[in-house]
């Protein structure tokens, strides 16, 4: 009875969806200021909108990463148990609420508050990964090749999970540091994402 | 001519983005609270944005659930009819509610009419689905192995649409009650939607 | 150089998916309204919301109408010309008014402005579809059967055509018979769109 | 290794996706005015609308276009490199301001600045095309037939991207030269798009 099993094809289709969403109702946030032309563009747009713009930025950079690491867990999936597609819609959920924690920080560009709101958001979305890998580390050990990607891949989660949990206190310090952390995290997973092509 | 009958894949297909645009939007919900900063993260963010992001949880455990049954539903199909195109009409235009519910609810967190209103639009949904189910065991009586399984899942439809019809009334003795229904009904339902998987 | 030309399936699931988001969205026309609790759910939220809700509903029966009968046409194009790609384009810009005409309709309920507002973009949506059949009956002339069907349903556009186009000068007689022209325009059309399915 | 590289079909459609929602969310920036009953339909709601309409069907004319052009460069791609994924990426990040600028120019139709910014979001997504244009040419050398298409819509791309530059200035000479450049590379843009099919 496969039929009633929701098939990976499906389950990526939908989460595609879900994440093409996130990804553009971002966009949403960049509201346009009022009374540009008493003040100029440089005014009255580029400096108000900057923070704003730079947060759209660094989300959009993130999402679709994110994505991309998504594309690539997806991959590795033959069969949807219940438990993949609950570990999926946890995930989703802690993405969705990336535009709103972008939209806060946007509004908030010298406020620890928002680095902290924001790091808590992508701390929860990149466990949510970590936990789907470790998932994949447990079920799928007949196959070692597939287990060792796991594995590396969910070394890297957790690593990324630290490092945005780090965030929090630090944004409290300085928020520089939480910016170059949050800078940092994307650029190291897309980086050597599919570094491992090059053994294969 | 087949090829002028909307195709199960199409259907699916539709529904699913419209599903998805669904719980991705209620996130629009969630407004930045203004003035943050002088009222710092508990007072000014998590205190007046609490009952919002529990209606958002909440919704969105109940609309991935409703997917969920959406995909096991389109998956019995085979030959979508103009009844099932518009049984699935019906559907989508109550769970495209769902995000003015949680909208309202969270907004009035306090208030019975909240809970009254998000029943109703739940109500609805969940009666729509165990309309799609009747059709389906009215449809498909000479596969037994099928109808038993519409008949299966639209016994918990209809207790699910009592459930969330009760709780209408019930919110205006307490609210806790509501909330009560409102959580445990996807719980039921995600737990042993892929249960008669074991007895395949 | 087939794999230049737009495939048939790549612009349905595109159309499909501006089509879904449309649909959708309207839905974030529907305001919460303000300080229900003080004038209680009926007073507060359903006396307010009655107009809007109602042009929802029938926008949405409006949309998905269209839905399936951009699917019908589109299940009779076999090479996307750059002619049907534009007059598909051309339809998905009217189509995407709707959300907007819709809105302001439900804000403006008793002014028979609102209704010719509606009026215009349904008359304009429901011509672009009268113009792909017309193109369909110049092109497909070598199969007398498909050449049928074009002729058929393009002369059902053109009288919703007409009908629409009437409804806008009716508005300001009596709105009572725009809302009938808009209700019945999609009923006549949902009926009997798939009725050649019996003589087939 | 092939199942961890993602697959030109996924790229395409999450970016179909992502360009469908573009297209779509534009139309929310088209706000309703207020108290249009007492200032009838002329006066209350074409005049303030008409510089937004407008915005919004020449941004509906660009996106569609671009969504056209997409479709034909995805087609020329076998294997999505990261370098492919990451000029995509580029390439949505700078087409999902199209909304934003066509807000605010929508809002600030006599001011040169509008115009500027629009241009300037129009140039990033233009040359973005241009970059992934030129990818193509360095890879699919040994391809004569397919380099020499690539090669000439790479020239369109940057006459395009020259012209869009262009008009940043230009607006404020004029804002009918950056008018007549905005309409005129679209025009420029579709009309050819699949006349090199006459000659196969």
């Amino acid at each position: 009875m496969a039929q009633r099993v929701i098939s990976p094809e499906r389950l990526r289709a939908f989460s595609d969806g879900v994440i093409a969403i996130i990804v553009t109702i971002m966009v949403l946030e960049l509201k346009i200021p009022e009374h540009v032309g008493d003040k100029g563009l440089v005014n009255g747009l580029l400096i108000p909108l900057a923070p704003k713009l730079a947060c759209y930025a660094m989300s959009f950079l993130v999402v679709v990463t994110m994505w991309g690491n998504h594309y690539a867990l997806m991959a590795t999936v033959r069969d949807v148990t219940r438990t993949i597609l609950w570990l999926n819609n946890h995930l989703l959920f802690w993405m969705s609420l990336i535009p709103f924690a972008t939209g806060f920080l946007g509004d908030n560009p010298r406020l620890a508050d928002g680095y902290a709101v924001y790091g808590f958001v992508l701390t929860a979305s990149v466990a949510s990964f970590a936990l789907m890998r470790w998932h994949g580390v447990t079920q799928d050990r007949e196959d070692p090749e597939l287990a060792r990607v796991h594995r590396q891949v969910l070394k890297k989660s957790v690593l990324a999970t630290v490092l945005y949990v780090s965030a929090i206190p630090l944004a409290y310090v300085s928020i520089w540091i939480a910016i170059a952390i949050f800078i940092a995290i994307p650029v190291m997973f897309f980086l050597p994402i599919f570094a491992h092509r090059g053994d294969a």
